[in-house]
């Protein structure tokens, strides 16, 4: 057992009374100025002593709920071999995010960003038979990715601590049952954790696969956006929203009278377009020219959204999506840069990719394919064909919500987990077969779920920080009493005393028995580092008074020692409200 | 907590009958065949559930015996930056040895093989005052070396789990408290993991520093060598062996003849010139040549002696010591290739230095620097003068112990841990200072500590395998009771039944529940994993009888069921040999 009472005269510890220059979020702000981390690279950061105990408690918390759902834990390494990235294809995918290195024998070994592949070969090496199956294998190990802008402190890291988990099995059936465990895992932890979090429907992205969902803690900070709707409830990352338009009344379009063009010099942008023709930019129909493969392609999507190329690129991975060059232009003099249109062009120049609110029956105001020149009354179905509809637009507030047509609202998180059904993906381009009950091969098929451990005390720190600084739940807290030595001898004399009574009652002791400080700094300290409750041993200790506060309410009161003692215990190990799940 | 009972037909586990086509070792061997580990790459592996627990084990003893002498656990990255490496030269130094890579845009890193750097730039940012020191950091954190051979599966790889840690103090005499600290500290990890060992004085090598002790696990497999001296107990490892020779009588040498040149066609080497004048080759004296930073040099040795380059290299750091090459002698006419004598040249073609037992006064056949001509009664100090004296020579049985004069013997072993006292050699690259009692800054002194973690499993897998297969003491064995349910659903039934009570108790339990594995296999397997106790769930389960099985001795009892729950639950509760130090 470690030592359960610590001495801060004994511990390395530097608060700071400035956010360092380049803190942009409160978790970073605080983590550092408490002492609890500090920047050792550009997105490389050092676990200091109270930091570490965060982290460890949380990995505690993690590892008790997957062994509870019978997941087997492991440790695979950080440095991985080439060869089985490259057979699934991720060696080349993750671009600039991999972390690549050779050894001293010209060998190519990457710094592994998550361990689908290695898990895969593990498995195809370990199960022979579906008697085998199903398993759950976890790690909670080192993770490396090479972001482009590593910032935000520890919430987006180079070098970061994840459980990621791993579930083989042999049916569609026994990968949604593993999922499910997953699934209530993890809302355990998050629970236990004492996080503020939302699960919602995600696509998987580069990862493949099916059934997805993420686990967000919302926070100002986060770099995720997710839309909820207050009417249903229903949620999702806004990559996953989708978008329903009601059918066009074949009268109205009917009567739309023929496309009719509109002399229209210098508006070759939406922007100009609208305020030369007093109309709203949503009346206006935006034509994005792209290469897909090569291939030249138009998105359509209202002239009032933007496409999010992201998720553009998404829909239509493995394909290269570009941006047309001028190049492109020089060789399809057809395409007039600023006055393309879809009319009289699909199956000609190009794919006609659209939003699906450029749906049958709707008209548009849209370029004419002659310079300066517009087109009126285009209407899709009429004029135009869509060869794909996908939902590439950014999601804006108060778009409508896919499942009860109320408003979206958008707000920011952080993803601090995600599952996913990835299905045969990985055991297809790395052959993972098991014998089945038939005497056959049986393709395996796969889940993959991860936690961001070292995120997830940034997210808890976001989430439960207020203006004095850290204000930890207990389950995660570096210690559970911050006992505060206010005054001369006598009151470090009864702080280290009560401290080591604590301590013998299993209650985890942070004790301020620092000299020459003075009782203001070390309460300011004391705010600072969010040990949950604080015991002030101050001028009532010479009558044998303690002041008992909670940190997080700010409430205190005066007990005698023996009373105060009893209370702290109790509150430790009879639980409170963050002590266990709710 | 963990569940203390793992079952095994719902554990990820293949044995292997076979050993593995390159296992070298017996810990490699058997960790892989009892599904303790998997190779994922050279020198690269992966722990799978059973190797996991035995390394949580090992981690547990460490970090609890570092908790009590006062250190501080911290979690540095392994993904660090070159800069500080390079102010230490170590960026240069380790030379192959490092995984170096370049993040995107274009900054250079390294995997971190130890961490003395990274420690003295946290210290000088956290610490300020001598009030801040002594301060002791560790952390058990994974490290990495590009070993040119990575073998003997997880005894020496290329990533690996260390506890690095690092003191810092103001005064000699503090650094060497630290160090007692930590000495007493690796005696009892030792102590508690079983493990049998020695501690025996070591040079510093590449660390720079003074003081430095090794903790050496006796085995076959081992790659270090010691030596021990039976007569007073004295032990080093070979490299920190000196030499000391007894005067020679003064009346000896002057009755020594003048030097006299010997005919000696085709006598190159020494075997050849000791066959050709039938002497011993131990009365010849061999000259190596090398080149310290370009500079011809000879190292003079008995001619039955070898030259320990690694020594010769570390003595002579930071110089760059080369052999020399055709060009050099091309360059250097009055070297004669094969019939080099140190007599004469001294001062003018080259420095010499030499090992011990070139004493002055003794009397050497050597080259007579003339092609194909040796030269007799050589004597040193008389014929020529040795600039320096070195102890190169590699250590062999019976060389005389410098302590009493005995005898040493030698034996192989393997490197669990190392003491150092590295003084202010980073401190000074790094300028680590902190406010004296003075008021004026003072440089501060340090020490690093290593136990190779991962490496420690493979020592102890060495030292107490038998042909059965691994045999763990109890304290980090992946289970304390290895419960085989030994034939129908009878005995798989009570098999369980006495496992979930013994799990109650807080034994930990590993359970063969495996339908359609015979008892023979299931024998097999317990004795191949090597978990302390067996319980033999077989016929006499009928009559409420089982059998106790004592992994290392063999001894078995057969007991009624209700009796060897209680000799279980005491043998682990209570404590036997393998529970705790001595």
């Amino acid at each position: 057992m470690p030592a359960l009472v610590q001495r801060m005269s004994r511990l390395m510890l530097k608060t700071l009374r400035d956010a360092p220059a380049d803190a942009e979020t409160i978790s970073h702000n605080l983590l550092v100025r408490a002492g609890y981390v500090r920047r050792t690279a550009a997105g490389v950061w050092s676990w200091l002593p109270l930091g570490r105990r965060v982290l460890e408690n949380v990995t505690r918390v993690v590892r008790e709920e997957m062994d509870a759902i019978g997941a087997q834990e492991v440790l695979l390494p950080a440095l991985l071999p080439k060869e089985p990235y490259e057979a699934t294809g991720r060696w080349d995918d993750y671009g600039d995010q991999l972390f690549r290195l050779t050894d001293r024998k010209g060998a190519e070994f990457l710094l592994g960003p998550t361990h689908e592949e290695i898990f895969t070969l593990l498995v195809r090496d370990q199960c022979s038979s579906y008697k085998d199956l199903p398993v759950i294998l976890y790690q909670i190990q080192t993770k490396y990715r090479d972001e482009a802008r590593p910032r935000s402190g520890i919430l987006r890291g180079r070098e970061f601590l994840m459980k990621d988990s791993y579930s083989f099995d042999l049916t569609d059936e026994g990968l949604a049952a593993s999922y499910d465990l997953h699934r209530a895992a993890y809302l355990r932890i998050f629970e236990r954790l004492g996080m503020d979090f939302r699960v919602v429907s995600a696509i998987s992205g580069a990862m493949g696969g099916s059934a997805s969902e993420e686990f967000l803690a919302p926070a100002a900070a986060g770099e995720d956006t997710f839309a909820q709707c207050a009417a249903c409830g229903w949620a999702a990352n806004t990559e996953a929203v989708t978008t329903t338009v009601p059918p066009v009344d074949p009268d109205t379009v009917a009567a739309i009278p023929a496309i009719e063009e509109l002399d229209t010099p210098d508006t070759p942008t939406i922007e100009t377009l609208a305020e030369h023709l007093g109309v709203p930019a949503s009346a206006t129909l935006k034509n994005l020219l792209i290469t897909v493969d090569g291939e030249i392609t138009a998105v359509g999507v209202p002239g009032d959204r933007e496409v999010d190329l992201g998720k553009l690129t998404e829909h239509l991975a493995p394909a290269r999506v570009e941006l047309v060059t001028a190049e492109d232009f020089a060789d399809h003099p057809e395409l007039v840069r600023g006055y393309v249109g879809p009319q009289g062009m699909a199956g000609k120049s190009f794919r006609y990719l659209a939003d699906p609110r450029v749906a049958s029956g709707t008209s548009w105001i849209t370029g004419a394919n002659k310079e300066g020149v517009h087109a009126r009354n285009v209407v899709c179905g009429r004029d135009f064909t869509v060869d794909r509809y996908l939902d590439v637009v950014v999601v804006r507030t108060g778009d409508p919500c896919p499942r009860c047509g109320g408003e979206l609202t958008l707000d920011r998180a952080i993803e601090i987990g995600h599952i996913f059904q990835l299905g045969r993906k990985y055991a297809d381009a790395l052959k993972l077969d098991v014998l089945g009950p038939d005497g056959k091969p049986a393709r395996v098929t796969m889940g993959s779920y991860g936690i961001g451990v070292s995120r997830a005390v940034a997210a808890l720190a976001e989430q439960t920080a207020d203006e004095q600084g850290l204000c930890w739940p207990r389950e995660i807290a570096p210690a559970d009493v911050h006992v505060v030595a206010a005054g001369k001898a006598l009151q470090t004399e009864l702080a280290l005393e009560l401290a080591d009574r604590l301590g013998a009652a299993g209650v985890r002791v942070l004790v301020d028995d620092r000299a020459g400080v003075s009782p203001g700094v070390k309460f300011t300290d004391a705010e600072l580092i969010g040990v949950p409750t604080i015991l002030v041993v101050g001028r009532g200790a010479a009558e044998g008074r303690v002041e008992v506060k909670d940190r997080r309410t700010g409430e205190r009161a005066e007990h005698p020692v023996e009373e105060a003692l009893s209370l702290l215990v109790a509150a430790v190990h009879g639980g409170d409200a963050n002590d266990t799940d709710a």
